[in-house]
């Protein structure tokens, strides 16, 4: 399969692309500064002519998204703003603009996070903007079909511990090759609407 | 208690109201366009002027929220940045603001929504947005103590059924006056970070 990997050189990005490119999938990066295609996602225009540019996608993945990490009560409403439109209104519209891009069985796989549920001290804005993925991913596979839909919630991934294992005290950290492989089920797998929690 | 009451003229807001001065707390109402006090909770530099304006609150409920209803297709990326900023920027907006202003024993109930966890049709901005709030006071229950805070997340109510039943197919309305006693549960009772599900 083509597939669009949105935040290609970060940390998570980087075992998607190997797990995808091990499968034997042709994947074109997508990175604010660097990759085959240099995109800001946030940018809705932006996210057109990146679909204008790459043609022939099967599925579109997303590892990126950028959220405000601050104590609440330091957390501006600037700063709420700022992590709805770095990790959700970005996602919801590669979706939305993606799904007059891609064939009747392609698919979006987003990322949302385990603070969704489990929550963290300085997290509030992190964990409503995950909510806020997985919740229109429940609801766009029942729009979407025959395109299928589905998010891979990570808990902190080891690759990432010693820069923020301190916010995850007695949170078992998995390996970022791990949280790829959920991108593959999604991708290569029939399921829509799900959350493959990983950790 | 003294309790600010934000979307009190509305169908949900109305039996509100009647639920808390039938518990004899003294409701202080808000509206965009009447109400004890007029305010568009959308806009932070009017919930700062809100809070100026009023003191002494023990408790901070609100009934209401805007998200835009289209088939998944025909939401415009404006649409879903619109539905976000009225009913999820807007509530976090009453909390972080608000926690300033409330006692240590103060509270926050805000609405959320079947939605997010029980998708329709053209209601993909609505479970986005109810996911984020839901998610949102989790995270902040875990930040605000002595301080709580609670979402009440009802399914359609029995008095919008004319105007909103058809997108409801086979899912049994339920009263306001319903709803209505999660917010007294959740001001009165001490539980945090609770989703009150009514429906």
């Amino acid at each position: 399969m083509k597939i669009l990997l949105v935040g290609a050189s970060g940390t998570l990005g980087t075992a998607v692309r190997t797990a995808l490119a091990d499968r034997g999938h042709d994947v074109i990066t997508v990175g604010r500064t660097k990759g085959d295609v240099v995109c800001d996602i946030t940018d809705p225009e932006a996210v057109a002519g990146l679909y204008g540019q790459v043609t022939g996608l099967d599925a579109v993945v997303c590892a990126a998204g950028d959220a405000v990490f601050k104590p609440l009560g330091e957390l501006a409403a600037a700063d709420f703003a700022a992590s709805f439109r770095g990790k959700a209104l970005s996602q919801i519209e590669l979706v939305r603009q993606g799904a007059r891009h891609l064939p009747p069985d392609g698919s979006f796989t987003l990322i949302s996070g385990i603070l969704t549920d489990e929550p963290i001290p300085a997290g509030a804005a992190a964990s409503a903007v995950n909510g806020a993925v997985e919740a229109f991913v429940r609801a766009a596979a029942i729009e979407l079909p025959p395109q299928r839909i589905n998010a891979v919630s990570p808990t902190i991934v080891a690759e990432s511990v010693a820069a923020y294992g301190a916010f995850f005290p007695g949170m078992e950290p998995v390996p970022a090759a791990r949280v790829a492989q959920a991108y593959v089920r999604s991708v290569e797998g029939r399921q829509t609407g799900q959350v493959y929690r990983v950790g």
